[in-house]
């Protein structure tokens, strides 16, 4: 129907699916006007020309017990089957322990046919998964940046973690605190190096100190409250804390309260990926949210469009957080009248798109 | 390989994993002998003789967003990824609102012949989803019984939640506690009943009043809050709570509270699920736990036995829960000196099975 609108061969508008580069550009752009022009939307036109779609994209699931305080994964899961779904495609899960079995996973469902492409979550230094796809051609889209690797090598959504931890300080200094610690994971993870970037840099820029003001340990509540305590023992004690995860801010308020101190009162917390527990928790905590629906949306979005082959360059979009402001954090004592802060975003994401091509 | 080892045809290798009714007994174990001998599991071979296996299992995937507290279909899906991959299986995901919308899924993925089978979840009364199936010839298998049907029309694997209510007031009548409420959800849900059923018969077969001890209502912290305050005014205090939830045990916590009274101290509480929450809350909330990993694994076993075409009459599991004790359930006040509990399960599962054909 549409070859014989736009007056080409099957053959033509099969390539602007699968292989648009060997269509001359006005020939693809007669192609694709039809398309649209007929009302499909190229990605299900695209789909319905490949001949061995599956419209299933796998994506491993990785456990989410990080202290009982995690969920961001769960929460992804949920969206991208909810976004795949919406564009008719479905997720196909699997648990591995490692890099390796994934790889494995990999091949067996390529050889099959089971999937179409993937989405790879939780990438780091030395991930050896995006070349291993990309040597064997396979589509797929990264949920996370391909830390301290050439950025333009595959497509990946990110969130901006560096502006979450930033959005921290500056809600923190505008109630007053200047000694503003940060707790989080040892140098060297690239999720935990971008988040402390985004408080170190907030920080200098206020011109608030930062020396002394940093412990990293793993994650945990034990290891948190441990952090927390050892900087609580300074001679001039922070007056808020901005953490890594939830989980440290978890433990930090239970070393303010060894210490006789009320967490939110005496000394703020904020934590980061607003888990389940974040609103349960006395005092509510405040924490950073990830625009997890977004960047499912954007995942399939961008996998669809890598499908489809009209995706010619790798796309890069990193998401904005923001900060739910809580009863954990409040104005610095000393500074002014305490003020109740209600359990309502800070500042709504818009789900800005900073270097989408 | 396998045919000409027994001497029979192929069909009639093929006739031992797909139709095997239409085989004589003594053929269809000269086959099945076979396939032992030569090192294959039967569902191996099962599959490897099925022509359209797509080693793919398909199932809904459910928001767990109770409050925060839930996560038990989460950690279901994890579960039942890795006793698939185990058995050479994945996991295809779907997300949708209703079960109407499920069936549609399910007529899409069945014309597509994207799955081999389901895993059923949610099951209540009044489901069309089970017969829906069972019409098309549709293979799978249900996590949760089918309430108040037939027993004997499909597959299912559960767990026991009146054994779970039953074992929460076992342990409180041990340390003391004669007037024990029950919070649960209005009547009509299965799990409800079941669940309330437990508490009931316990507590009946321990001499127990149970009138006036009862408050319904939907599931929230808020709504358990206000169930346990209604019940905390009542002239004769209950002395222990056995909630159908943890998201109603932290509300009964809050009502204790909210008169000055110290949960676990005072009054205690159980809760169900053992959902993350519940070792971080203080105090530490004591919980039924589901044991959801033998699910899982019961489910892909079960269900690869229908798929291998050599289960012959629906199977039924029934797991047995366990009770974790924490802080939150403790000596009744006045009965003893108090003790601490350990954070151990009081009765290890053994994923008991009791009525498995």
């Amino acid at each position: 129907m549409v070859a014989k609108r736009a007056g080409v061969s099957r053959q033509t508008v099969s390539n602007a699916a699968n292989a648009p580069h060997l269509l001359r550009p006005e020939t693809l752009q007669k192609v694709l006007g039809t398309i649209d022009e007929l009302g499909y939307r190229p990605s299900h036109a695209a789909r319905a020309l490949r001949t061995r779609s599956t419209r299933v994209i796998g994506c491993r699931l990785l456990p989410s017990n990080y202290g009982g305080t995690g969920g961001v994964l769960d929460r992804l899961l949920h969206a991208l089957c909810d976004a795949a779904r919406s564009k008719g495609y479905d997720v196909l899960t699997f648990s591995v322990g490692t890099d390796d079995e994934e790889i494995g996973v990999f091949e067996d469902l390529l050889r099959r046919g089971a999937v179409d492409g993937f989405v790879l979550t939780n990438t780091h230094h030395g991930d050896v998964r995006p070349n291993w796809l990309l040597a064997e051609g396979a589509r797929f889209v990264a949920f996370g940046r391909p830390w301290g690797r050439d950025q333009a090598a595959h497509s990946w959504v990110d969130v901006d973690g560096a502006s979450g931890t930033r959005q921290a300080v500056e809600h923190l200094s505008a109630l007053g605190h200047a000694r503003v610690a940060y707790l989080g994971l040892p140098e060297g993870n690239g999720v935990g190096d971008d988040r402390y970037r985004g408080w170190h840099d907030a920080m200098a820029a206020l011109g608030a100190p930062t020396k002394g003001l940093v412990a990293r340990a793993e994650d945990g509540i034990a290891s948190g409250r441990a952090m927390a305590d050892q900087l609580l023992a300074l001679p001039i004690q922070p007056t808020a804390f901005v953490c890594q995860s939830d989980t440290m801010a978890l433990g930090a308020i239970r070393a303010i309260e060894d210490r006789g101190l009320r967490p939110g009162e005496d000394i703020s917390v904020v934590g980061f990926d607003d888990s389940p527990v974040a609103s349960l928790w006395r005092p509510r905590l405040s924490s950073v949210r990830q625009p997890i629906e977004a960047v499912a949306q954007k995942l399939v979005e961008v996998l669809l469009a890598e499908l489809s082959g009209l995706q010619r360059k790798p796309s890069r979009d990193l998401l904005e957080p923001w900060l739910v402001a809580r009863e954990s954090s409040r104005r610095a004592p000393g500074r002014a009248d305490r003020v109740s802060i209600p359990d309502v975003p800070v500042r709504v994401a818009t789900a800005k798109t900073r270097f989408s091509n």
